[in-house]
């Protein structure tokens, strides 16, 4: 396979960025397709008329910001959707692999093996984990959960029999509604409102409803690698673009797109919050493009200087914006329970979406997280998170000041995260990381972090940005955690 | 827009058949694809030289079988997937209409409408329901699942709070193999079991995994409506084959198909056997087509006479069969909790599907559903389930066979529904469905029973077919429904 590239010695930029630029954009534009084989380094290499070094320092820039990927023994791919055809990143039995290659050949079944990783971070639990958006269970409501579990129950054996409504329960749906309209300035009716299985799932339906192969859908950069994956799944095109300590830079959104990702009150992973001026921008834009504002809200119920923004949503005078709430980060991720507040036009078809994809959510937790807002249980919690939260972050603040030299934290004004900035010299995020682990401690580079990353050479500032998750330790973990974390380095 | 038909007026078959035949196999192959707009009547019947009333009556016919359906005032529409261009189906206030509209315009957003029912009946509940597939609340057993939740609360904020493995809890996976290796004979590890939210999520996963558009997918005729319309909607196209009292017939399996979707233990709707020279046939057939076959085994637990075959899947020796189960009919469909058993190959692409679709099910339910396997609850409560289930359907079947002349029986040998064969003489099942909601009972023909019915007339023995669903109803009420339902016949 010979790539279309066009390396000129004499341009202002390096061969190695050359490369990696060209690649970068025919993946970008859907020219080389997720699954296609990269070429042999020491061919392009040869066809390029530049060193091999050269090439594979693009290759492992480029795997590192998650566009391409090595597949021991078999070659290197666009990451993304796989046609597997081989036993190479499946590990079979050599008799199963032969009947699932040759069904696939002969009848050309597609067989998708999406890259998603597994939110929660991967090998043994350390014992001090800032883990990003993580909540403490020792704070979890568990007597109240339990009461009302146990009250829903009684009597409500006909709910656990049978489907219920798609868009999810009316009581919830109602109760969301008040909740959205006092905390995040949203007049939304309960008949917008569709109950998912988390913000992914409703990632995951927006896509299903809306993106078809081409479609160009910009994401911020960096960017939550969730919903980049599953825009990506859909053929989407994937348009980054950059952030700044004021969030998206809304100067920069191509009007070509059809549809914006965005973090507006605590970006993910950068932690900024969208300034006024850039949400009207954003909202020009969709005028004017005729696109839709997904605005992911993951964070939103923790603030702690001053009033917080209302959401982008509220802005929305001409239905571009879809809102996505969760309650995994103020109650728990086990719940599964998370929402949409939806454009009219939407409200059917997502509907009719939900009952294809699976129907409808579990009953149970519903009725209870009802319950649990309407009689004023979760403000209640939510207060309470917020206080606890607000001093672990004051208190993980002051120990990176008075412990690190050189560190200094930023996109903490809300949210479960802050972002600790390294000093110029030293480990980088990724070096750091490892050391902190060999102490039991977990921070996290933003590749790490559930995020992706475009255009970041080696030398890119956010390279020394770590993150980190402080919601479900306590300040005294916070200490200890620190402690070791100075060792680690110190060590180094 | 001009169709390719051609009208023959000396071949030996109908004029209202031929075009009727001609736009189905259009619409099968894929050439009339979903959400396009179908020729006036007027001009078709001018176009093909027969009359009006002709195209109307097909036109009819292929609304009925869920092929085509008419959007007033708009015009009538391949059904499926729809890129919605007006307030037809989408009844919005003018302004938004407009902006909608015009984003679409601009951006060629897809925007889909898939036809998908929701499962249970709509409009206000009848007091004496024959809906399918509904367990009866009155036999929960809330006591002792109340006991398995609260016991699995008492120190599980953890996992309230955390994500779970994609692929499911792993206790529930182990109880999961452990019984279908006792009730079904399959051979399972609990690393080849993925926990879904019902089976709709893993037909739904399982397309997104497999399907482009165009594949062949062979689906029953008559077929669960819910698995034709997810696998029609990512782009397959459909491939009914007839079945008979020994189930689908395999002989008229196409090789051309790369995937069948079937139901061997319960035929739905028509409740059929399949046959185990049909099995063999059938994994013969997967074998030299390198096909997959969907077994959707979705109420297997209830059989009332001698011992039940062993799932399809048992027979599997070369990794084609995919199983899925669900926990819908044996204890409720609010607790959304299904599971596939997967051939190797697909282990690990189905895990990371799960990860991007949703991340993972409700820790909870999963958890209190393990404990219930393991300690041997579950068992007990299908031996009660059976009893209850096998009096209700003798129960039936004697008041039908006594008290309904010319009306008989069918489809019971398992299950929780009955299929009553009509009559030659007076109303059809539609007829029979409408008078007896006016007597507060719910009987159900096949298309109202979600299932889809290709090429069946006017006078197909099928449309004199009824499906009584008998699990919910007791003893008293089936007396009671049945006294209503001649009354109803009686007095038409």
């Amino acid at each position: 396979m010979q790539l279309p590239l066009r390396i000129d010695p004499a341009a202002g930029m390096g061969l190695q960025a050359q490369v990696t630029d060209q690649i970068r954009q025919l993946i970008l534009d859907g020219r080389l397709t997720p699954g296609a084989r990269m070429p042999a380094t020491r061919q392009l290499a040869l066809d390029l008329g530049v060193s091999r070094n050269t090439v594979m320092g693009a290759f492992e820039r480029l795997a590192a910001e998650g566009l391409i990927e090595a597949r021991e023994p078999t070659g290197t791919f666009v990451a993304g959707r796989i046609v597997a055809e081989g036993p190479a990143l499946l590990p079979l039995p050599e008799a199963t692999t032969s009947v699932a290659a040759e069904r696939r050949r002969r009848r050309r079944l597609k067989l998708r093996v999406e890259g998603h990783q597994v939110v929660a971070p991967h090998g043994p639990a350390l014992p001090f984990d800032f883990w990003i958006g993580r909540p403490d269970a020792r704070l979890f409501p568990m007597r109240h959960w339990q009461a009302l579990l146990m009250r829903k129950l009684r009597g409500g054996a006909r709910h656990l029999c049978d489907y219920g409504d798609p868009q999810g329960e009316l009581a919830l749906r109602q109760a969301i509604a008040a909740h959205v309209g006092a905390t995040r300035g949203i007049a939304a009716a309960a008949q917008n409102i569709l109950v998912t299985n988390g913000i992914q799932e409703g990632l995951n339906l927006l896509a299903w409803l809306l993106i078809a192969p081409g479609i160009e859908v910009v994401v911020e950069n960096p960017c939550y690698r969730g919903a980049a994956q599953v825009f990506r799944g859909h053929g989407a095109r994937l348009r980054p673009v950059a952030v700044d300590h004021d969030g998206l830079d809304c100067a920069a959104l191509p009007t070509s797109a059809a549809l914006a990702y965005v973090t507006p009150s605590h970006q993910y992973p950068l932690g900024a919050t969208l300034s006024i001026e850039r949400r009207q921008a954003l909202l020009g834009w969709a005028a004017q493009a005729g696109a839709y504002v997904v605005e992911d809200d993951y964070d939103c119920d923790f603030f702690y200087d001053g009033t917080p923004l209302p959401a982008l949503k509220s802005l929305d005078r001409h239905g571009h914006v879809i809102y996505l709430g969760t309650f995994s980060k103020s109650l728990g991720a086990g719940l599964r329970i998370g929402y949409m507040v939806l454009p009219t036009e939407l409200r059917e078809p997502a509907r009719r979406a939900k009952a294809l994809l699976n129907n409808c959510q579990p009953w149970l937790e519903q009725a209870a997280l009802a319950a649990f807002i309407t009689e004023g249980g979760y403000a209640e919690h939510l207060r309470r998170l917020r206080q606890s939260y607000a001093a672990r972050r004051d208190h993980l603040c002051a120990g990176i000041s008075h412990g690190l030299p050189g560190w200094h934290c930023g996109g903490g004004g809300s949210g479960m995260h802050l972002v600790a900035h390294l000093p110029p010299q030293g480990p980088d995020a990724e070096a750091v990381e490892k050391l902190a682990r060999t102490q039991g401690v977990g921070v996290y580079s933003i590749a790490r972090g559930n995020a992706l990353l475009w255009n970041a050479g080696p030398d890119h500032p956010l390279r020394r940005v770590l993150l980190l998750g402080y919601a479900a330790l306590s300040q005294t973990e916070i200490s200890e955690a620190l402690l070791r974390l100075r060792q680690a380095i110190g060590a180094h």
